[in-house]
């Protein structure tokens, strides 16, 4: 392997089983992170702790950011301890964060201008894609610096695509977000006519789970609505981030949106009342 | 087979298929349609021509209706030369119809008063089912005569379920169908905003269509919009008469349905611009 070290940026959930691969893969791995106890269990396993962005930045090939929100992406990279300033030139920056398109785009501008690769690679699978390196990688950014990437990411994920250039993975976690979104309120639409009706909602999923209604998110959280299991898969809090990203980039693009619409006002009411740590399918209470 | 004789009314694409199979399993058929030529087919292969419902009804042990609309339905049962006044005591009547589940009580307790046995047991799976009896079929009623009606829905289709008393297997299609509906939206939005992005929306389809953005509708009908393909498989004016019927039921039980309510809204906008012939995939033009 032509890069050897990789400095990990970003141990939540998803950037500890992340980092996690790549160390097992036997790259050398530098990790940051806001709290440094979540870096204890990798520390433990060879990772080497840097005390700061730069430090880590000045001594990767490539450096990895899965952080929390657009304006933490755009500090970790352009913040005078960032990323940018601090990499070598030659270095490639990969950020994960599902984020906005305009901010991966300059980024990649940035980049440009210090000989240092950018590429968008947001991600979906949630925390157990990520515990099972089975994530969707979707990436956005120059071919050549996609192929250099392309191992890393295979160690990550299952299904790993190059969608374009810079931006273009970003829009992509986008476009499926927004599938998701109203596909959401139609789940929860039809489990509660089921209940409605006096059906038994598990037994209408055997009819209703296979066919043209069919999707993952009938499927696998219509038994926990059904249940009032309201664990995070994937939190309220972070889906309303999402959202917003896509509805703001929606309408730069002239784009109508109706079923976005909705879906974002009905969860941002849910985060607003405090339910934004419950798992998306909570959205239920909502219909019940 | 105790029943031999099956009555069949509606010879659509689907009930020509379905009756076919029927026919080809043994059963004597008895077949009545509205336009004769229809039955053509089944007749040369052996299906008995009926000149109107009440012959048909009279000379069967089960009878079979999958007619257009609810009206259709009511008139076919509940008219003086119907299936009600008709039947013989004992006999089973099966509306395999997507129909008002209000209706299907309805015609349950009247068949109640003259000894007939009534299912609502309407099914998904469309003409590809029906010619593959891979159908699903949600049915409602008695459990005895689910029982009895068993070996001929397990002749058309794969899926088989008893939902429970009568209007539950229409509640069940309801419930069906309203998980399509917004989850449409989704799908064209999502569609959409990839195009809109820049990207290639069928390289999209390959990061998104495996993971929590998954549905029927996502990667079977996605295609067909990127190609501009409107050939119905599922007519909109099918589409637009079923989300009728549930936005009825559903508000009857008092529930809330935005999504349904907004796909509802844009598939009667195109119906009534003359597209309801179309595939329901077409609902992507009005997002391009």
């Amino acid at each position: 392997m032509a890069d050897k070290t990789i400095g990990f940026i970003g141990l939540g959930v998803m950037g500890q089983s992340m980092a996690g691969h790549l160390l097992a893969a036997g790259y050398t791995v530098r990790v940051f992170n806001r709290t440094k106890q979540k870096a204890d269990a990798l520390v433990e396993k060879g990772a080497v702790w840097c005390g700061s962005v730069a430090d880590l930045a000045a001594a990767s090939d490539i450096i990895i950011t899965i952080v929390g929100y657009p304006a933490d992406v755009e500090e970790v990279f352009m913040g005078p301890s960032g990323i940018l300033e601090n990499a070598r030139p030659g270095a490639l920056a990969i950020d994960m964060t599902t984020s906005d398109p305009a901010l991966a785009i300059k980024l990649w501008q940035h980049g440009q201008q210090k000989s240092i690769g950018v590429l968008d690679a947001p991600v979906s699978g949630g925390d157990i894609g990520a515990r099972n390196a089975s994530l969707s990688i979707m990436a956005g950014g120059e071919p050549e610096d996609f192929q250099r990437a392309l191992p890393v990411f295979k160690i990550m994920g299952a299904n790993v695509v190059h969608q374009g250039k810079a931006g273009s993975g970003q829009h992509t976690k986008m476009a499926n977000q927004i599938a998701i979104a109203a596909g959401m309120i139609a789940v929860c639409e039809s489990i509660s006519y089921a209940k409605h009706a006096g059906l038994d909602p598990e037994t209408v999923l055997e009819s209703i789970g296979k066919g043209a209604a069919a999707s993952w998110s009938l499927n696998n959280l219509g038994p926990k609505m059904i249940r009032g299991d309201d664990a995070p898969g994937f939190f309220i809090r972070h889906f309303v981030k999402d959202m917003g990203i896509a509805l703001s980039s929606a309408r730069d693009m002239g784009m109508k949106t109706p079923g976005l619409d909705t879906a974002y006002a009905l969860y941002k009411q849910m985060a607003e009342q405090g339910d934004g740590i419950k798992g998306t399918q909570a959205l239920f209470h909502l219909f019940e």
